[in-house]
């Protein structure tokens, strides 16, 4: 397996980057074994607060010497009523009745906190010397670039389309995540032009690469020595697996989210705002389809999150995967149960086979 | 560059495919030209007639001695009223106000003609011994099918799915195509349970390969040697290119078309039903956008393609893409003007250089 400038870069020994899936998915286990095996861990930051991020990098540190990184989502800009919350609201009771959720109304969510919280972040990242820290749903602030890469962190920023990998590459980054519509998870478009961007890798690698001149990481879809062989020939530099590694042990996955994946057909995924207020890729299930009708309907991100929190932490807690959301790639067939090191070694041999 | 059962099989030299556009692109220059150049040149015949299309076969002939192909549309069973037809006729009034047409109503489509239709296609390419046929929309019956192997025809049909891929390999054919979510004009996905598929290349292949034992050819958004080489780490046997060939001089798509989408972005094509019923991607554009409104509305293939085949044309006629069906895949900032031989030769190139 060759070094490129990105391994290089990452100071990793194989071009294989571990998503990071937020809200519980990247435990301390899973990114410390990925960095272990000579890929990247990456610790999904974008739900939690400073000081289970600090907790979690010390975490971490006992468990490798070698680096990881951390993943924050760029707050954007929202506003809601109190009126028009509590309509939101409102509008999930028939779901909460079913999983009988009698607690109260969460509090109005606010970008101020949200901004606020996320600077938080980024100094736990600089004070902790956290190596590589990578931004979803936006570009940060030039001071937060800068302060950044004065503190020597290399940044990664997510592009679905040739228009935003040009603007994290205008705002300085060092690398660009390429995120194809076969993503599982979140998809990380973030300008207004590019909101119904849904584009195949086969289609977005080459038109990124061809566009920037820093290394692109693919991202969608990619389960095995295939989708890297695949990607590298298209001209990425890396991938960034999430499915793949939500299935292994390691991961904070529930059970029978990593079983509804691993049963799933490849026709089975779907794409569905009515969990947060972002578009995302899940398995279907009956909360996404009993919620169909009113996608338009439902609060931006981060308040359609707040608001079915209890009610897909009820539907964990009810063992019932009806209203969880089942994150998952395009990919669902090829996904395995395994452990980290398997899913590493197997992607490895089978690269090293080809003389690569 | 490595031939394999599936250039055997087609003695091709390549594994490159034209794909078979429909309406007027797959000129006898284009595909004569492609099978001059060592890969397979396809006539998208969805759209001919038993005489136009044996004329063709004819003139083709003249220009090459290397094999090529045909592609049929398999008619899905349809009805409509002649209330609804004219409902759905009045629908597209402000458009034809707009480009000032003032011709008939066109005769009601049937079913049954359709299907006699297809069955005399069926017999041409039979009689006039094409080497090659293959099938979008659905499966041939098995008369059909075993009609055509009698008399040596390969036969190969096209996927979106997984499922759809095992249904093609049950019915005996030869090859599939495995079309990706990147690919531009019509979706091929014939099964109800994958109506809504849109999965990405970087995907399917790897997933039809797992399942299937014919050989499958990869489709949607392959401009390039990169994506050619992509294609065959994931486990295809070959590509099918569409927008790429309909940007060479040969093709017979208009210029404005070819202009259209050499000048667009990768967050410029879109899926859209309002042109023929079925759901298609192309550069978005004012027709696109006026009936965006009525995508839920409008009729079923065949009969809205018989609807807005008069403001197509008259959308050449003016010289205006406002209301043309500007077809492209997700690539469109790889496509380049440029002849058939130029094409295939920097692809052929490119792949030499990697020694595969």
């Amino acid at each position: 397996m060759r070094n490129n400038e990105l391994t290089n870069l990452l100071n990793i020994k194989y071009p294989i980057i571990q998503a990071p899936m937020a809200g519980g998915t990247t435990t301390s286990q899973l990114v410390a074994a990925v960095s272990n095996a000579g890929a990247l861990g990456m610790i999904g930051a974008g739900y939690m607060n400073p000081e289970s991020l600090r907790q979690q990098l010390q975490e971490i540190r006992k468990l490798t010497i070698y680096p990881f990184g951390v993943n924050l989502f760029v707050p954007n800009e929202f506003y809601i009523s109190e009126e028009e919350f509590i309509t939101a609201y409102e509008r999930l009771k028939p779901i909460r009745d079913q999983l009988m959720i009698s607690s109260n109304r969460p509090k109005l969510p606010k970008y101020e906190e949200e901004l606020s919280l996320f600077h938080d972040m980024v100094q736990v990242v600089i004070e902790e010397r956290v190596p590589i820290c990578s931004f979803t749903f936006g570009i940060p602030s030039t001071e937060v670039i800068n302060d950044l890469k004065q503190h020597g962190i290399i940044t990664i920023g997510t592009a679905t389309t040739v228009h935003e990998a040009k603007l994290i590459e205008e705002a300085g980054m060092d690398a660009i995540v390429a995120q194809g519509s076969e993503a599982g998870g979140h998809r990380g478009n973030f300008s207004q032009v590019d909101q119904d961007s849904l584009i195949g890798l086969m289609s977005l690698i080459p038109q990124v690469v061809d566009h920037v001149s820093v290394p692109v990481i693919a991202a969608g879809g990619i389960m095995d020595g295939r989708g890297l062989m695949a990607s590298l020939w298209l001209g990425a530099k890396a991938v960034q697996m999430g499915t793949a590694f939500l299935c292994c042990e390691e991961s904070g996955a529930h059970d029978l989210h990593k079983e509804a994946i691993v049963l799933a057909q490849d026709n089975e995924t779907t794409l569905t705002r009515t969990f947060s207020g972002k578009w995302a890729r899940g398995i279907n299930n009956q909360f996404i389809q009993q919620m169909r009708k009113q996608e338009d309907l439902v609060p931006d991100f981060p308040i359609q999150n707040r608001l079915t929190n209890e009610i897909r932490k009820q539907s964990v807690a009810q063992n019932t995967t009806n209203y969880m959301s089942l994150w998952s790639g395009q990919s669902p067939k090829l996904a395995k149960k395994q452990t980290v090191e398997q899913l590493i070694i197997s992607i490895i041999d089978y690269v090293e086979q080809t003389k690569y």
